[in-house]
């Protein structure tokens, strides 16, 4: 089986109680653990493992790592070794090395950003529990975000997105959901989003100055919750960067916004559409990358390509 | 990797020119297929296989198969051998027995219906194609149905369902998403949802007095399309079962209705949860089992026990 | 001017803090006065005079009358005048007999119905102010009840619909936005209803055995909060009669449900249409009259017959 | 009863046949007359008067008036004593002067716009008729606009805004429902929002460097509506101004957007609240302006302050 989903992402961030504030209130995530340097770990209502986030007090906002869940420890045998016959090094952390997990197997990807894999994390079931659930807590706070759908990773230009997006492809057997294609007769992979469930994209690269994270992605259902969630961002003063709109690439509604700390977020709502093994590459050419990102428009909107998070290890 | 999704439905239908026109103009579907003896087959906008649906001329509006699509030819001779080794007798079809496909697995369920498995099917693309497409075909009909999205098989009693859950558990590798549970201790299976892609089901099994198929689904994005369907239905006097509703389980919002044979049919709207093998299996006692299925009011609603498609085969 | 819209509704119920725990945590009004014989008055966060219902403790869930507001306080001299000249009598009640009223309009319309007209009533506000308002309050509860937007009046036979309706067009100046007809070339009005805002409804009247009230409606955005309402109302375990439906007549969209005393009562969403004077009327003839109350399955749902809350003073 | 809603806006364009195009297949009207010199004249399918909108092909891109339709002939009697009693000049154009409306009340307001004022306008009828109707016409094209909803006319400066708003509330009987408060003690007024029906706006004023029309709406039922009004859009390549959004003011879900002679257009959707004359006035102070206007980002954006069309008559 291999890998199943994305698992949690680690980042720093600037003030820790501004960013339990955030993270809580207007997020709607619940803190599962607090470490004594003031390290928080949070889980979405609709998660149901130990933590989805972990946001270490630093005086950098810088992204640290993303770690995804495997279905069995032997998983982590098998893909130890192909990630070493591929050539890049691996180590495995012993159980407990990460917080409330087993053992880690953990790597860079030939685009530089260090990831882990994991097969058990400490379970605390639902929000709204396994039997006769309700459909959503009517406790729920903020924009009672479901869980945390994905990642983008910025690398640094097309080079490190077609080495990863080829190492996800051939290493970690991710299926490539679209892309967008430049230069000569469209050769070079500008962005590329990829899958391992059966939704557009657990994780996705694009082409930039630096390596970092552009973003990772709170789940919602639809789009009248992306109303919502801009409303409630409106009430708390949330920096929005681009305000409700439709991917192209992905079909997805979304929202683009920053935590206290700048770290790019997103709201990202529907399935969009049933992601498979055998369903055709969606290309996105130069001419029409943009109406690719922002579909209305088709045009470049907000701070894009200039606003992102640095990796803390460079 | 196995079974991918499910392929397609092979029902016989009363009047094939009366089905033409429904599942053509309300349900939006394309006839991509006739042959000679007037069955037809038909994909909808989104898919990109050849066919999700064949409908045969009859007398007896019954339901014949379902097929499902693995990911590579080999996944056919490794399910071969396992579902023997389960003690299931098999055949395989060579390609083209089966229109369209390559050779094709065919077993019956312990429940008693027969199931195909192919791995290849002629590809006809989306309709709005793979590059830089349209989020949705702007020359769309009826109610725009995404893709056939999963069946629910009616089995005989709850052993008839625990024969064919514990089979797709243990041979196919579904995943038990949500089970209904009743008798002493809940300690029967009286319906079962089960799952491949990371949608919460894609194959679903309830016990009833016959073997048959109680409903396949349509997908739509939400619940806005959820009334749009039921307008058009209201529009074209089709005859709803049951009016818009939240199903506690998958948390789905439906509609259940029939089509002119007496096909009961559904709109399934909305991803409902991300299912994971490692998701605690939701279970629904028995005192809740109406809830379950129709959340706002707990209660039986329609016909929804006594009307559904027997089995073509005996 | 004249009448500007519903103002309150007055009406008994069984067990008063049943009732107050319900329109306060479901409905999600505010409780704005309470008398010492335990009456409670509610507004909803998006009305801004002192209360839109009475709850009066009883040992009989009865209607006893039905306010609306007027412009001016000339209005009530006004209409005192042309009501009486159409031969019906009034009463004008002094400033405080009505809580936290001005003076008052009594009559009885033909229909046998308790109505009162005032000018003035306490001002409170709405829950967001009205200097730089949100567009919702973050902290609501419930169903987040907008306004209470119309009332459905059971009369007895077409005779006292007709005699109403014939009152409310020619003395009160409403207009009738739509109808049904039924009997002989359809000259009878089975159900009526009439408007003073811009709104498809401000009152309606309804054929039946009685004289008595058939619900009274809270008004929601759209359909996506009528989702929401009902699943908040399965939370709670209230009474559902009809699930989520589209109206034919209004357009609106619905659900049918009952307070802890049996009172019929309604979340209409949407504007439905723009209403105005020169609208033709629209009418729906005794075949489609069902198509018209439920316009999905276009037959009869629930008890929409057979609950309702009688007067009482008969 | 004097003004009820607005009856049509009267525009020049630069191509007539593209506007003919954009207008029926992109907005949804139909064309109801075309006059030998190239005018059309266009309905919505929910509007029931003969036409809701004048194109005159013109090598300019201006705006000449706007017509309100008033309830009763004498109405224009009426209005035209109490406009020249307020030292306004007016002039009644016979029947037949504006093509298919009776005789018709012409002047020009405090702010230097045209208005004209009508009883009546030949009778169509709405799409869906007025005997058992669809909720929508199932044969509808582009975004069905539903019908043309308010007009914001921009002025100079503040001055402009507050005369033109005085004599509607003072002469018209306009309600105000909405004004931004700039200068000393925000005694200035630089936009204000006001109503007729009960929909917070009918028409609204808007301080800028000219004399001429900021942009006229069309209404959507609701926020699923916008979106897919904007995902058309985006097929048709029309060029949005400012994509999905929430006005602080009117709670309106909106897209600002151009037609192809330069003209901003609006879809505004959602009742927004139900506006009385007794409703408070909401105020936006100076600081809040952009929270009004655009809520999520509380930020300009667009061209806003920078696209419009002038008046064709200085």
């Amino acid at each position: 089986m291999g890998i199943m989903r994305i698992g949690h992402i680690d980042i720093n961030v600037l003030d820790i109680n501004v960013s339990r504030e955030y993270y809580v209130n207007i997020m709607g995530m619940n803190i599962t653990r607090e470490d004594s340097d003031g390290t928080l770990y949070l889980k979405c209502w609709d998660e149901w493992d130990k933590y989805s986030l972990i946001l270490r007090p630093s005086d950098e906002a810088t992204f640290n790592r993303v770690a995804y869940k495997v279905k069995n420890d032997s998983d982590i045998d098998d893909l130890k070794e192909k990630i070493e016959a591929y050539g890049i090094e691996t180590e495995i952390l012993p159980e407990g090395t990460i917080v409330e997990c087993g053992r880690v197997l953990k790597f860079n990807a030939p685009s530089g950003h260090e990831f882990n894999l994991y097969a058990h994390k400490t379970f605390l079931g639902k929000d709204v529990g396994s039997t006769n659930p309700r459909p959503w807590p009517f406790e729920g706070r903020g924009i009672k975000a479901h869980w945390i759908d994905h990642v983008l990773l910025m690398c640094q230009g097309p080079e490190g997105v077609m080495a990863s997006t080829k190492f996800f492809q051939e290493v970690l057997e991710f299926d490539l959901a679209e892309q967008v294609t430049v230069g000569p007769n469209g050769s070079l992979q500008a962005a590329t989003w990829l899958s391992r469930t059966s939704t557009p994209h657990d994780v996705a690269f694009v082409a930039g100055p630096e390596i970092g994270m552009h973003h990772f992605a709170f789940f919602l259902d639809g789009w009248n919750d992306i109303l919502r969630a801009a409303d409630v961002m409106a009430m708390h003063n949330v920096k929005i960067d681009v305000t409700p709109q439709r991917h192209g690439i992905t079909r997805g509604e979304t929202i683009y916004f920053f935590d206290p700390s700048g770290h790019r977020l997103e709201t990202f709502a529907g399935l969009g559409y049933l992601m498979q093994p055998d369903m055709p590459t969606i290309t996105w050419t130069e001419d029409e990358l943009w109406r690719g990102i922002f579909y209305h428009t088709g045009q470049e909107n907000g701070a894009f390509t200039t606003a992102y998070t640095l990796s803390a290890y460079k």
